[in-house]
């Protein structure tokens, strides 16, 4: 997979796309991370990028052709359309990252570890020429509803969610307590050593030995979480006809025992 | 404001801390930005911050020991409780970065901008002793429903959509353009120059000069464009009676004119 980032702040990426997990699906070869500072492609001498709204208002506005240029020049980068269309190979997405976009989810992280190109457009703190969204970009992503100064930590966010998707990238690393959401609820509270620390002390069901019932247990405290933090979530849950009945009791005031 | 994030890979924030909006912020004395890596807190020879988890299972979890060593440490570093309520100073903010958390909104970034020490524990592809958000934490925070490789990339939009909140950051950089949500409606197109480039236009009312038209369009689009988008946001939204009116006609089929 080859991902190209067009923002005005390369040097943010610095730190991210070299440690971890990014750094290291690029050491393998499985990725190749790039940014491109679209400034480069401004046409006037000064290198201007943006310009003042047409219509009046405050704030800045990213000028087209500088993104227009930059995205044309990593897709050339690759091959052209036509020769991409005959390889059977797919076009590049061109994802721009901003409030007004689809909300961004896991499932749309799984859809774009399937592509070969992405191509992510920051702007910072201005708007975005209409005419870049009607007429370039592929996708538009939010990470949240909340506001940030720039689409360079959304973009690393998303980048982070799909590339440890890809085959060969998180090995062994992989670890079953990352991956909440997988059955729609959130995870069960975890422990390590000590089993006592400074008075507080492990649960003993965990420290038993008997498998079936920290199954149990784990399952009833996913549960719980889930309906106490994310009750949004339990709808679209895997769960029995009796674990469904367990929860309706403890939306009524909490009883003892267990689904 | 002091902000401490606890996490193994302090290089990933090298590049963020530095640039743009924090950077900026940082070199006017507005933030502290210190990052402290938590296995220099391990208790063994080996360093160890992480174990199996009691009860069996795939993955590691964060061992309490480390955390709670690093958190007493920048805890310390400021004030002890006693003299800190003396003082009529906050307890710092201890916010953990997972999955499990609260949805991060813009109203949670508005509270946390009121507070004067928010530290951040990010962990990496492993769990957390669940005694670490029992005992130490205040907030549990995630960004949105998708698996990432760790907290870092959460705690920094938390941190930059903190930031930029506190008086003296943006001055005049803030632009009404990046502020999405402010009215509860997404925003409507933005168009600057060229008047048209490769054949595409910019509408003619923002090039009218005619300012009741142009609020007009403006608002219009807004109100589309979030219909079309995110329906969701549309009842908390700040609408007139014509609008909803108009709006519930949008949605039994398309006609001409505005609210």
């Amino acid at each position: 997979m080859r991902i190209d980032v067009l923002t005005l702040f390369p040097e943010m990426f610095e730190g991210v796309f070299g440690s971890s997990i990014l750094g290291k699906a690029k050491e393998r070869g499985i990725v190749s991370l790039n940014t491109v500072n679209f400034r480069d492609f401004a046409l006037n001498k000064h290198n201007t990028v943006d310009d003042t709204p047409y219509g009046g208002g405050g704030g800045m506005v990213l000028k087209p052709e500088p993104i227009f240029g930059a995205v044309e020049h990593v897709t050339g980068a690759t091959t052209n359309e036509g020769e991409r269309k005959a390889a059977g190979e797919k076009s590049p997405r061109v994802i721009l990252m901003c409030p007004q976009g689809t909300p961004f989810t896991q499932s749309k992280a799984l859809e774009l570890a399937e592509e070969s190109h992405l191509i992510f457009i920051c702007g910072h703190y201005e708007g975005y020429d209409e005419r870049i969204r009607e007429f370039l970009v592929t996708d538009e992503l939010s990470i949240g509803d909340y506001v940030l100064t720039g689409g360079e930590l959304p973009a690393m966010v998303v980048i982070d969610a799909v590339v440890r998707l890809l085959p060969g990238v998180l090995g062994n690393e992989l670890s079953a307590v990352t991956d909440s959401f997988s059955e729609g609820l959130l995870e069960y509270p975890h422990y390590t050593r000590p089993a006592e620390f400074r008075g507080w002390k492990v649960p003993d069901v965990l420290l038993s030995g008997h498998h079936a019932e920290i199954e149990k247990w784990r399952r009833m405290q996913s549960l719980l979480r889930t309906f106490a933090r994310r009750p949004d979530l339990l709808e679209s849950a895997d769960l029995t006809a009796a674990e469904r009945r367990w929860l309706d009791e403890e939306r009524r005031g909490p009883k003892d025992g267990g689904p």
